[in-house]
């Protein structure tokens, strides 16, 4: 199965060995001792830190040696809007916007409008303008600060974005990108640039400010390879290598490896999903850990490690305690695969609920978020 | 020598056989036939028509059939600022301003300062940016009209410019790339990604103007790799392929094949030069195809076929009459190398005085021809 697994930023399968990736993407685990370095800063550990949903790093420790100093760091994340946004597409933001509410430091959000337009033969720029449209209005519902928060669209900013691009693709040769990304020769040219626009981010808020500036980027590991990139070319500009906080990915409802993916419907919970679809989306596809028969759950217990309500679960529920009561009653058989399921839905559409009203809000404030030129 | 001819937008070197080039480019030859259909609308042929300095085309005749049914084409043409210009530089900008003179159309005028600080190690974009602002003064000095001519930058207009090249882009593998200009992997993801850019001219005021417009293009052969992929491509898009116009370069003083070049000094006579050094470079190093004692050239006669000042004179002298007589008198040997020599430093210097009047003055007039955003 290990030998299955693949992880790049345009596809992740297999069952993912997240200590294998460490190693082989040169990362540090988030130890217990910098856990801790981070709590005294943000007084408690977000339930994504005391799980381990981000579970390695890059110069976090630099990061709050500079932040110790009066150094303030910025926070770099994205979205590349090419379809609806699913909740696995929220884990790396709703740690976004802790960070930037426990630190509070600015935000650059990018758009890569352009990157799956270039990935993608059947998508058009129509396609993406619709997307970038229903996705800013996700990330504005998750509440981060407007006064702190600017939004980079690829394409509408390239005035400011494409210039720095080119000094930093002026230090990636095609072989770099070929080992990086395992691209060929009959990849597009806009697809061979394009990991120059994702480097931007990282040093724009400096070039703008014409002073370094410390870059956090929070991400879902697959990133990784870009900003490996990004570390290696801009010192040699003469900025702060970015550091960099990542996390794992939630699995997909149906629980074969990989991540949720927005292009197997069955396999994702949109942040639009009505409560019936929740529902009946969660009873049907959910991978779940109990028995064939009742009897025999009763009797053996389920396996919460495979379920993927109880996965889940430990994403969305926050409550430490309730959350190991869920794990011992199922792993006893106390607790049935409905049940389980029923727990999971109702989470959910809580949380659906409020987003999707801070949904609707948040079109009136889009113009507040992107960036002026 | 044939064996040593190389023509790609970043080199040029050998002795340049165009009849190969209009077979190798698959172009056609501008013909008396065509010539009389351009003299139909143009009253007259400009110098580099009757002469063959404008030698060959693509879609020449489509461009004045939409013409004379109404549909107007725009030109297209540009200066990647990376150095002072030369008189090489102005031989296709000068026709240029012919064209727009005699057909009264808008011209395009690309700037593309990312290109060559994507292929110079050295070069800087504070070097760009000096060279764009004295590159442009050069080119209002020719004369363009104001409300014709649009300055396109590429790193400042990149917010009108990236969409658009990344549509292009999406259509162009890096095979093509390879096999049109020569790449390999060791090459930079901009320059890569750079031809994307120069294609964007030929349909962005068609993009602007929400239809299409023909698009015609007056370039040194040694460009047509790039417009050959913006030809190929532009049709997938919806778009004319734009038409071309091609004109041979401007030998360099020395004589030594190749073009005019910049980055060799004495091959070249810059813009901004005073008369004297004008002189002494004509005089030492113009590639004379005089004899080498008095008494032989007067017996023997000058080879004006392979004399620079003569060739130069094909150029810049626009009395047929005249050039006709210098030719006679230079090949019978009554007229002596210095003697030539003279004539072209008189020519070169006229030119020279007016243009460096008209330079002086384009320096209010450069907001006038930046295309506002």
């Amino acid at each position: 199965m290990v030998e299955d697994m693949k992880v790049t930023p345009w596809d992740v399968k297999g069952n993912i060995d997240y200590d294998r990736l460490i190693k082989e993407f040169g990362t540090e685990r988030l130890d217990s001792k910098l856990l801790k370095r981070i709590e005294k800063h943000t007084g408690s550990l977000h339930t994504f830190l005391r799980r381990g949903i981000f579970f390695s790093h890059r110069d976090m420790n630099w990061i709050l040696d500079e932040y110790e100093k009066g150094n303030k760091f910025f926070l770099y994340t994205g979205r590349s809007p090419s379809g609806d946004v699913h909740i696995g597409h929220l884990v790396p933001w709703i740690f976004t916007k802790w960070l930037q509410d426990k630190f509070n430091v600015d935000l650059w959000f990018q758009f890569p409008d352009e990157e799956k337009f270039l990935f993608k033969d059947e998508l058009t720029f129509k396609d993406t303008e619709h997307y970038l449209h229903e996705n800013m209005l996700d990330v504005i519902a998750l509440g981060f600060n407007p006064k702190k928060t600017k939004f980079l669209i690829d394409t509408r900013h390239a005035g400011l974005m494409y210039k720095p691009a080119c000094e930093v693709a002026k230090k990636i040769t095609f072989s770099t990108v070929k080992s990086s990304f395992g691209f060929d020769d009959s990849f597009n040219i806009g697809q061979i640039f394009y990991t120059a626009m994702q480097s931007v981010p990282a040093f724009l808020p400096s070039v703008l400010a014409k002073k370094n500036i410390p870059c956090l980027i929070p991400y879902a590991i697959d990133q990784d390879p870009h900003f490996r990139i990004t570390r290696d070319v801009l010192p040699k500009m003469g900025y702060y290598k970015p550091a960099a906080i990542h996390s794992v990915f939630l699995p997909p409802l149906t629980g074969s490896g990989g991540k949720m993916s927005s292009s197997i419907k069955t396999s994702a919970i949109y942040t639009t999903d009505s409560p019936k679809v929740v529902k009946d989306k969660v009873m049907k596809y959910a991978f779940s850990g109990g028995r064939s028969t009742l009897e025999e759950h009763r009797r053996l217990g389920g396996n919460p490690d495979v379920d993927v309500p109880y996965q889940w679960l430990r994403f969305f529920e926050d409550d430490d305690v309730k959350l190991k009561q869920i794990y011992d009653d199922y792993k006893s058989g106390k607790m049935l695969t409905g049940e389980i399921k029923q727990i999971l839905i109702d989470k959910l559409n809580a949380f659906l609920e409020k987003h999707q009203e801070r949904r609707l809000a948040a079109k009136d404030k889009i113009d507040e978020f992107i960036l002026k030129v």
